[in-house]
C-alpha cells in the first residue's frame, strides 16, 4: 500500500496472520471505480501470496452500502485501459475468479445495498451472511438497458437454480434479506444486531483449522463448481458491449434526472426507480 | 391461426407488442393431446420470430387445472405421427427445449393442477409463480409404469437438487404451493389474491425494459443452465417406451375404473390415487 | 451372510420382496470400521442382484447416532487394505457410489448424529428424511485437520449450492434438522413423532410402483446429476494423506483427551469440540 490509509477505497485490517478484514470504504455510496479495482487487486495478490492466511471477510465501511454499481462519473476507458489479471481476464473479472480459486475461506459480511459489483463480489465469495434488515441485493443491469459484467449469469443459475436467477437478472429488482436467504443467494440471513458476532464466531473458529485440510477441501469443491471463465470472459464482454449502446447511455442519463447516483431515495430504493425510468 | 378463437386450445392474447399472454383453455381437464401441441408449436413460432416481444406469460381458462397430463383417449400415433420441429426433438420437447432458448422472458402463472405436461411447461419457463391454496404439481408417471417425456428428470435435479427431484419422480405425489416454494420447483408461491397482480407487475416492469439487454442476459444465462437436448431425447424416448408396455397399459386401465381421466376426485386428489391405484 | 446376526454391525431386513430395511448397529456410538464396510459392501452386492427389489431404507438401532464418523482404534491398513470394487474405487466411496447408481430408490431416515461417514451415507442416498428435533449432520473433518473421505465435497455443491456447501465443510459444525431443511441438505426435517410413518408410507408406496419405471427413470435422473467418479477418487486420496499428516494425528490425540471417541458429551456435541479443540 502506497497510499496513506486515508485515500484507500479498499483496506486491509490484519486481524491475526490468519484472519484478515477487507473494509470497503468509497462514501457516501461506494461505488466501485478503477482505484477500487486497483487496490482491490492488490489485496487480492496479498491474499494469494500469503502462507499463513486461512479466512478473509468482506466488508463495508460506509452506512447503508455494502458494495454499489460502478461509478459513471469516470470515464470507462479509465477502467478498460486496467491490464488483463494474470487469469487472462479483465481486471474485474479476474479478481472475482481468483477469489473463488484461492485457497483462503473468503466471507461477505452484507449490510446495506449490494448492488451489481456487490452481489458479484458476494457471489465470488465462498460464503455470505447478511443483515436480514438492512440487506439489498440486486443486479439492476437488465433495467437499464446494460449486462451484467462480474459473471451472475453464469454463477446464479448454479447457486439458486434457473428460474430464480432468471428473476433476480431479469426483474432487476431489490432482494431483501429473507427472500435472499430462502433463495440460497446468500448463505443466512441473520437479525442485524446477531450478524457481527455470528460472522467473528465463524471466522475465528475457521482461522483456527489447519490450512492444509482447509485448501485442499476448497479445491475439491471448486472441482465441482468453479465458474467456467469462458463464462466469465463472455459476461464481461456483453457488458461492455451493452454499456456503448446510445439506449442504454440514454437510460443512465434519464436514470441520473430521477436521483440515480446520488445519495437519497434512487439510490435507496434502486429497484423501485428501475421501474419507474422505464415507465 | 386459422380456427375461430373458441376451437382453440392454446389462445395467443397480445397485451402489447411487447408482452403476449397464452392461455390454454381444454376444458375440463386441460388435458394435453395432439391438437394442443400443434396450436402450442405455431405459438411458439410467432414467439421466435416477432422482433419486439419481451415476455410471455402462460395461464390458464380452466378452473382447478393449469395444465394437466396427456390425453389417453387418442390414439398414441396421433402423437408420434406429428412431425419432429425444428431442434429435431419430437414435438412437446421440441417445444420445451425452443422455449427455454428463445430470447424472450417466459412466465408460468400457475393456479390449479400442473401434473405431467403442466409441470414440464413450468420447469421450461424461465420463471414460475404459484397460487399458495390451488397449485398441485406433480409428475405422477412412475406412479403409472410410466416415464415422464417432457424432461423432468433432465430439469429437476438440476433445479431443486437431486434428492429433491427423485422424490418428486419416484413419490409421484402431488406437492402444493408452499412445499413446492421451499424446494424450488417454483420461483415462489403466493397468496391466490395476490398472484395475478404480481405477475401482471412483473411482466409489465420487464416488457418495459430492453430486449438486447434481455436478449442477451437470457443468452448467458443458457450457456450456464440449458439442459442437454441429449437429455430430452432420451427421455422422451423411454416415455414412449414405456406407454407400450402392457402392463403400463393395464395400469392406465385399472386407474380409469378408480376415476382417472373424468372430471372428480380421483383427478382432483391425482396422488392420492395413485397410492390406491398400487394397492 | 455367514455372522449370525448379533454379531453383524449392518443387517438387512427383507420387509417384503420389493422393500427392505438396512439397519446400522455398532453401538455406543455408530462408528465405522472396516468390519462395518465389509458387511455393507456385502449388502450393497444383495441390492444390486435383487430382481424384485425397489426400495431400501436405511436406519440406525444405536440410540442417538445414525451413523457416525470413522472409528479410529482401528489401525489404519486394516480399513484400506480391504480390496477395491468393482468401481475400481476404494471400497468406501466404491459403496457410495454404487448406491447412487443401482436401479433401486434408497431412502435415508436420519435421527441422532450423521457425522462424516453418516452425512456421506446421506448425500449417496436417493432422498433423505430428517428427524427435526435429534438431527445433527456435519462433515467435521476440516476441524480436526482432516478432508473428508466419501465425497462430500463433490456432492454437497451440486445439491445445497456452492456456498452453503463450504460453509458445512469449512465450519465443520452440526448442522440441525430445521437447517438442514432449509439448505436441502435432507429432503425434509419433519417431527421425531411423525418421521417413521412418514418413512414408511413413502416406501410401500414406492414399493408398489412398477420396477421398469423406476429404474428408467433413475437413470435418467443418474445422467443429470451422479457424481463424477475422479472427483470421488481424489477426494478419497486427500482424506488418506490427510490422515496420514502428524499435525491432524496429534489433533485426533488432543481431541481424545476432550473426550472424543467415546461415549458422553464431545460425541453428543461434536461441533462444539472442535470449535474447542483449535483454541
Amino acid at each position: 500500500m502506497k497510499e496513506s490509509s486515508s485515500d484507500l477505497q479498499v483496506r486491509l485490517n490484519r486481524v491475526s496472520p490468519s484472519y484478515w478484514r477487507i473494509i470497503m470504504d468509497n462514501p457516501p455510496l461506494n461505488l466501485m471505480g478503477p482505484k477500487f479495482v486497483l487496490q482491490f487487486r492488490e489485496i487480492m495478490g496479498a491474499i494469494e501470496s500469503d502462507e499463513q492466511l486461512k479466512v478473509v471477510v468482506f466488508e463495508s465501511a460506509v452506512d447503508g452500502f455494502f458494495l454499489n454499481h460502478s461509478d459513471f462519473d469516470v470515464e470507462l476507458k479509465e477502467l478498460t485501459s486496467i491490464s488483463q489479471g494474470p487469469t487472462g481476464l479483465e481486471a474485474w473479472p479476474d479478481i472475482l475468479v481468483r477469489l473463488q480459486r484461492v485457497p483462503v475461506v473468503s466471507i461477505a459480511l452484507i449490510r446495506g445495498r449490494a448492488t451489481g459489483n456487490g452481489s458479484e463480489l458476494t457471489l465470488a465469495c465462498d460464503m455470505s451472511f447478511a443483515s436480514r434488515e438492512k440487506t439489498r441485493l440486486s443486479q439492476w443491469e437488465v433495467g437499464v438497458g446494460m449486462v451484467a459484467g462480474g459473471g451472475p449469469m453464469a454463477r446464479l443459475p448454479r447457486l439458486i437454480g434457473r428460474n430464480r436467477a432468471l428473476e433476480v437478472l431479469m426483474g432487476s429488482d431489490d432482494i431483501g434479506g429473507d427472500l435472499a436467504q430462502a433463495y440460497g443467494y446468500v448463505n443466512r440471513s441473520l437479525p442485524d444486531a446477531e450478524l457481527d458476532g455470528f460472522v467473528e464466531a465463524l471466522a475465528t473458529r475457521i482461522a483456527s483449522f489447519d490450512k492444509w485440510a482447509i485448501s485442499n477441501t476448497k479445491r475439491l469443491v471448486n472441482a465441482a463448481s468453479l465458474t467456467p471463465e469462458v463464462e466469465m470472459a463472455a459476461g464481461w464482454e456483453a457488458c461492455m458491449a451493452s454499456v456503448a449502446r446510445p439506449t442504454t447511455q440514454a437510460r443512465l442519463r434519464a436514470f441520473r434526472e430521477l436521483g440515480f447516483h446520488k445519495p437519497g431515495d434512487a439510490e435507496d430504493r434502486l429497484g423501485f426507480y428501475v421501474g419507474r425510468l422505464n415507465r
